[in-house]
This record gives structure tokens, C-alpha cells and sequence, in this order.
């Protein structure tokens, strides 16, 4: 997987990314991560200028429409006809695992950051194949949503993770989050860590953690159990669940 | 406001925030970041250990609860009570522009980020009084969720942006996306600027603007149309759009 980012901070990402999981697979060549300087391409040698006013006046400045352009067409020339050119903005379908999945399918990416008050639209138009937000706030750059779309990315990438099944016992397997994790020692400040986890049965051990997972993603994001990948034996623990809350609620109301 | 964040990866954080208009704050001493090393409290000082095998088995490392509770301990004992302990996870409440105000309202936030599979549920039972999500995606680690909650929030700092009303004309504000931008040249690659904007007539433009907003919301995000603040008369262009959309659907049916 190579991305190529094109930034007024290259420095930004490639500082960014140089750590950790993303460090080791650059290092074992199994993703390559160039950052490139918009700036560069800037028609306006003289001042090396890449942003203006908006037309039509308000605050702050719009990045050029050449600069872009240029950078954009540069990096493509050498690259599949479908790689995508993802412009990370609030206005884009808001990311998620599925996306990441669609987009890691790809040899290359390209990802343009915005700065300021963005870009200039005919660029976007003439350059951008997928708008994409992280989430519905505001942030001065496309940077750090290209370095959260490069590590969820880079993790689905074949040798990535220290071993295969890593990716999938993570939040969202299944569209459910996921269980509470402990390490040693077994008692800290007087709590303990359950039974179940120190039983050594495997089966137990499973059945627990997905239980923990089924409440856990009721109690805190119900909206993402309409599409969660259940057994009909965990369905009925559902539902004891929403009976369970439900009884309680009457309770109190009596 | 002054941002503690709690990490293994403390460099990530200082070159990441150094840039741009958060390194204009921290110059200008509108905020302070300051990164601290979780695996300087660990009582482990022979292997310098912070993480173990998760108690019933399973891929990757989780973070004992001993170093992260002594560090979350150590920062906030001279912090207000009421100071927020954020830790960034998918299983969190998901950010958003309503949670940064919130945030923002603080004098000190303490950010901890996890790395591997997460932290050992008992410290963040002890520690942890908010979760927050960036977004349903799984990362390597709370690092540049972190980073993205600093820059939204920094934002919201009173003279951070250079001036008071970038905060209020972007992207969410009354709950609609952005208008598109336009710069220099008037034409670019054969695409003009809109007139309305270089018409220099205030009321138009503002006009045209909004429209652009809400023509963009419906199509991009029109979940957001809900809660998004319309006067009468912009409710009546909304409904016109509508009404077209209807009037083209059914044009093609038949």
C-alpha cells in the first residue's frame, strides 16, 4: 500500500506517522507513506504563494486552484487510472471500518489536505474522487483525518498486524464494541479480575466476552446493534438484556 | 486551556500539535500541551514494562493498570477537581462540535490514550470520567484521536483564530456543511467563479451562500437537515428543493 499525501506540512504526516505500527510496517515495506509539499507546485515563484482572499469576502484565506491541480496531476501521472483522490473534509461521507475496507482493496491513495479555509472548488471538482470526514467537528487541516485514515487503513494491510486475527476481535467486528480487557495482577486496588478470565475455559472465556460486548454496545451505542452479526443464542441474551432494563424501569416508575 | 495528554508515544504528540495555528497558541500562550510518559510511572523499573498478555487469552498486549493509575494520580493532583480525564476510545460518546464546547469550557483537560488492545478495565473504572470516540473506526492507539479533540478544541479558545467569526461561518455552524469556496483567478481551466460573488453585493452573496449551504447539507448529509437552524424563508428554498427532487423522480419513472 502506498499513500501519498499532498500537504502544505509534510513534515506534519511524516512525523506523524513514524511511530509504533505504522513505523514497523514502513520499515518491513509493507506500506510506503510520501508526503508531498503542495507549495512546491505554486505557479507564483516569486512569492511562493498558495492561498488567497475568498471571492466574495469573509474570514481567513482559500488555497489556489493551480497548485493543487498541478501537484495532483504530477503524483497521478505514474499511478493506476482508479486510484482514488480522497479529500478529507466535514462535508464527505463520514468514515468508518467499511470504507476503510474499500479503500485498503487499492495499490495507491492519494489524500489532499485542505488548510485554511480550504480549497478552491473548481480544483475539487476537476481533482477530488471521494470526499470523506472523520466526524461532524471542525479542524484547521486535513492532516491529522489523513493520519487517522492511514493507520485504520494500514491495519487491514496483509502482515500489518502482528498476526491475523488481531483486526478482527477489535470495536466493531461484528458492528459490536468491544469486551473489557485485563492484565496482570489479578487484584489492583481491591478489584479483581473475573473468575472467568483466570478459569482457563476457553469456551466460557468466549461466551463471557461476547456477552460483555452485546451489554456493553446496549448500554452505550444502541444505535449500532441493528446491524450486529448475532447467534440466535446471543439474540436471547439480547433480549434478556432489554426485558432485564425494562423490568427495572417499571420498577422505578412503581 | 492547558492539555495534559498521557501517553507511550510523547514525541507523536509534541511534533504532531507543532504546526500551524497550534503552534501559533502555544507561542502566544493561548494554550499549553504537555505530553507525559506513561512508562515513566511504571513500578516495573527493572524491564521498563507497561503492558501484559490480557488475562483469558487473545491477540496483542494490554496496558496494566499500574502505571496509567499512578500517572493519571500524579497529574491531577494539582488540577481542579472537576478537570475532565478523557480517554479516547471507539466505545466512547462520539465527538462532535456540542462536546468540544463542552471541553472547552475547562481550564485543563487530561487525555489518555491506550495503545495495543486497550487499558486494563480497573484503571479506567478508577480514572476515567469521559469516553470519547473520533469516529466507528478502530486505530493503533488514542494518539491522534488526542490530537484531533486539542485542534478542534484549541479552536474554540477565545484568540486562537485570528479572528471571532472563522469559528462561526464553517462547516456545522446552524448544523448545514460549508458553501463552496472560490479564489483567484476569476477563471480557472476554463471554470468561472460565480458571478453573485464577484458582484461585490453583501446581501446577495450571503444570500447565495446559504443556499449553497443547504443545497450541499441535503445532498451530502441530509440527516443533519433535522436539527439545522433555518429561517422562514430558508425553509421555504429548502422545501423548493425538495419538491424538485420529487418532481425529477418521478419524471423518470414514468
Amino acid at each position: 500500500m502506498h499513500f501519498h499525501v499532498l500537504t502544505l506540512f509534510p513534515e506534519m504526516i511524516l512525523s506523524g506517522m513514524n511511530n509504533s505500527i505504522t513505523k514497523r510496517a514502513v520499515e518491513k515495506d509493507l506500506i510506503r507513506i510520501d508526503a508531498i509539499d503542495i507549495r512546491a507546485y505554486t505557479a507564483d515563484k516569486k512569492h511562493n504563494k498558495v492561498d488567497d482572499y475568498p471571492y466574495g469576502g469573509g474570514a481567513g484565506m482559500v488555497m489556489g486552484p493551480q497548485p493543487v491541480y498541478d501537484c495532483v496531476q504530477d503524483v497521478k501521472k505514474d499511478l493506476p487510472a482508479d486510484t482514488p483522490v480522497v479529500y478529507l473534509n466535514p462535508q464527505g461521507r463520514v468514515f468508518n471500518q467499511t470504507i476503510a475496507q474499500e479503500l485498503a482493496a487499492h495499490s495507491d491513495i492519494i489524500f489532499l489536505c485542505g488548510h485554511y479555509e480550504g480549497i478552491d472548488e473548481r480544483a475539487l471538482e476537476l481533482c477530488v474522487t471521494d470526499h470523506i470526514s472523520v466526524g461532524d467537528y471542525v479542524l484547521t487541516g486535513g492532516e491529522l483525518p489523513a493520519m487517522i485514515l492511514m493507520d485504520c487503513i494500514s491495519r487491514l494491510v496483509p502482515g500489518v498486524l502482528g498476526n491475523d486475527t488481531s483486526a478482527d476481535v477489535e470495536s466493531f467486528h461484528d458492528n459490536l464494541l468491544e469486551y473489557p480487557q485485563y492484565t496482570r495482577p489479578e487484584e489492583f486496588m481491591g478489584m479483581r479480575v473475573p473468575d472467568v478470565l483466570l478459569s482457563g475455559h476457553h469456551l466460557n472465556i468466549e461466551t463471557w466476552r461476547r456477552q460483555q460486548s452485546i451489554r456493553r454496545t446496549l448500554e452505550r451505542r444502541p444505535d449500532l446493534l441493528e446491524q450486529a452479526n448475532l447467534t440466535p443464542k446471543e439474540q436471547k441474551y439480547l433480549k434478556s438484556l432489554l426485558e432485564e432494563a425494562e423490568n427495572k424501569e417499571n420498577e422505578e416508575k412503581s
